[in-house]
């Protein structure tokens, strides 16, 4: 599916918005499509350089073959013209009708009969008032343009990325040196201290909900934290990251800060740890994303743990730390240069603790480079230097 | 179009979720509506006690007149059970076809020919998948029927809004106290100062990106905050808020923490001042809510500041930290008891500086309270104690 006009090289970031609206036009004029029509999200971001929250007032940006116009609130207007170099824009005051506004757009693009490629993120609420307002319209997600453009990261990306990896791999390797200074902090505690750390080590806020799960905790994958108190012998799922330059870093170890594991840890992290390795090592161009879920998996079936391995072994990372490709059964995109994704397998035994290990990796022409070096043993960090 | 059984009385948490559970069916009973159907969001959580961030998995919960199911990843289970009295979960694997679980559910239900109230958050990523699963269903938003519920508040949601209020009230009044040792500071430390005391204060986490707007900066209504540093005589913007109980804080001061401001700032700020002074007392039971933006809006008027004040008065506050009632033109909701809301009007003069008032009042029964108590003078503070 990819062409050489595709790899995006490096550039400054006015000339990568410029390099990303040409593509995106280019594959506009080969498709059936007729406009993206994009919110406040990374896919946004992506094509304009103007990084929002999603928000309760109308802010629209519609690409067409030959226009790239914003629909924002007044109050925007100048950090629009600040962040991106996509010059037409056409604001609206708190007291005028959006939708009036949106309907005159539609009829200056000629968009009202046309196939419109929503962000895949915008709100029912907008989706809505697009339908009423385009009753003639079609509608698909603009995930069937874009996806396939932002899923090979250029040069400025990767070096974003390895950055935010460098952050979290560093405060990861300073939080399992605490050793037994860490037991009797609670996991909420422990997860503000590794939000500090990340924030000192140059980290602009989290990339997602920092998990800490100790003992029965861990075998919850999305639990975060609690007031539960980190005991001698917990093993302790650490599932955290930060966010550089716009991209965000995400990386799991489990340790044990002082003690001895529970009976048959041992043996289960022995396993995750060589699923884990099997499906890095499978990793390089042409093979399909689920063939990496597939030797993760297979390293727990034989081992006996593949009833306890719940969920899939990796997702993409990129603007967003969930994104294609997902490293899932059934998917049999071929992995290209330039895909970054996590490896995380684990092994969940309910009511006892929970293993995850997982590091980023970059697809390279060889093979892969892992983003994440930090230590991927459990063992407590006995020769503390501070 | 409130009666005394939407009025919610306060309770435990458990019996404050089957109590909103049985106004929204009574309400679905009532309408020509067969179905909210929700998705991670705070309407989710309004209903079920289930907190989380929207996510790229199909997790729904269907609310019908009889009944209440959830569809959701099998990772998500224990965290189902332990976080809501909603018994019926079914749950899907990575690697099924969720979709299939949703035709099957739909057909369970009974709703596929049905009026199927979405969720105003959910992603259209996910409303496609509803479009093309129930093609015979009708769509519209769910906040038709639970925004009414919504908007007034219990004495549990209002001890929470009062909570976070106090803990921002106090860092402000702490942040200024900084005086001129503020000055010299960046943008950025001050606001990771100001997230430092706001969680060491018990707060969790932010209520939306701290502002930290200083001199020309502050002229821009959402800047956030950038490596400029403070100066003697700046004006400072700061706007920020916190989470006590799942529910936000938001309040806006606007103060000089060491010499004397530009010309002009200081007249502008008592029109401010004066104005969000008028737009509190207007606030009682049966005003209409553009009555509020209008008392504001008429004071800035006239003293020549009218066309400097671009934006609403103010939005609601709940489990969102923007949710109706909107104060602002055009709005003739009728303010009713239990209905929080920000009062922040505001100036902004393009590269000069901006000034916001700020403060969440509640509506009671003769008029109304104020949440936030701190001072709302500019002036710097000379008697520092500590």
């Amino acid at each position: 599916m990819s062409d050489d006009t595709d790899t995006p090289p490096a550039s400054t970031a006015e000339t990568q918005i410029d390099q990303r609206l040409e593509r995106a036009r280019n594959r506009i004029r080969d498709t059936s499509a007729d406009a993206l029509v994009l919110f406040p999200s990374t896919n946004l971001a992506y094509l304009s350089g103007f990084h929002e929250e999603p928000m309760e007032r109308h802010l629209f940006l519609f690409v067409t073959a030959d226009d790239a116009v914003f629909l924002a609130p007044t109050m925007y207007d100048t950090q629009l013209a600040a962040e991106t170099p996509i010059s037409d824009i056409r604001t609206w005051d708190d007291g005028d009708d959006p939708t009036a506004l949106l309907a005159r757009l539609g009829d200056d693009l000629g968009i009202e009969y046309g196939r419109l490629l929503v962000d895949d993120r915008m709100w029912a609420r907008f989706t809505q008032d697009l339908r009423e307002t385009f009753p003639e319209a079609t509608f698909d997600l603009a995930s069937h343009l874009l996806d396939d453009l932002r899923i090979r990261k250029d040069d400025r990306e990767l070096d974003h990325l390895r950055a935010a990896a460098t952050v979290a791999d560093n405060v990861s390797t300073a939080i399992r040196s605490l050793g037994a200074d860490a037991i009797g902090l609670t996991e909420t505690e422990l997860a503000a201290e590794i939000e500090r750390r990340l924030s000192a080590a140059g980290g602009s806020g989290v990339s997602f909900e920092t998990v800490v799960g100790s003992g029965p905790n861990g075998a919850r994958p999305h639990h975060r934290h609690t007031d539960r108190t980190i005991r001698r012998g917990d093993p302790v799922v650490l599932d955290f990251g930060t966010v550089v330059d716009g991209y965000p870093s995400d990386q799991t170890r489990t340790v044990v800060f002082d003690g001895d594991p529970p009976a048959g840890f041992e043996d289960a992290h022995a396993a995750v740890l060589a699923a884990q390795k099997a499906a890095v090592r499978t990793v390089e161009p042409g093979v399909e994303a689920q063939a990496v879920d597939h030797a993760a998996r297979n390293v727990l079936d034989e081992r006996g743990y593949g009833d306890h391995f719940i969920h899939r072994t990796g997702h993409g990372v990129g603007l967003e730390v969930h994104e294609p490709p997902y490293i899932t059964d059934g998917n049999d995109l071929e992995l290209e240069p330039g895909m970054v994704f996590s490896i995380e397998p684990g092994v969940y035994l309910d009511d006892e603790f929970g293993i995850r290990i997982e590091d980023l990796v970059v697809v390279t022409d060889e093979g892969c480079e892992r983003l994440n070096r930090s230590p991927r043993t459990w063992e407590p960090v006995t020769d503390v230097d501070d």
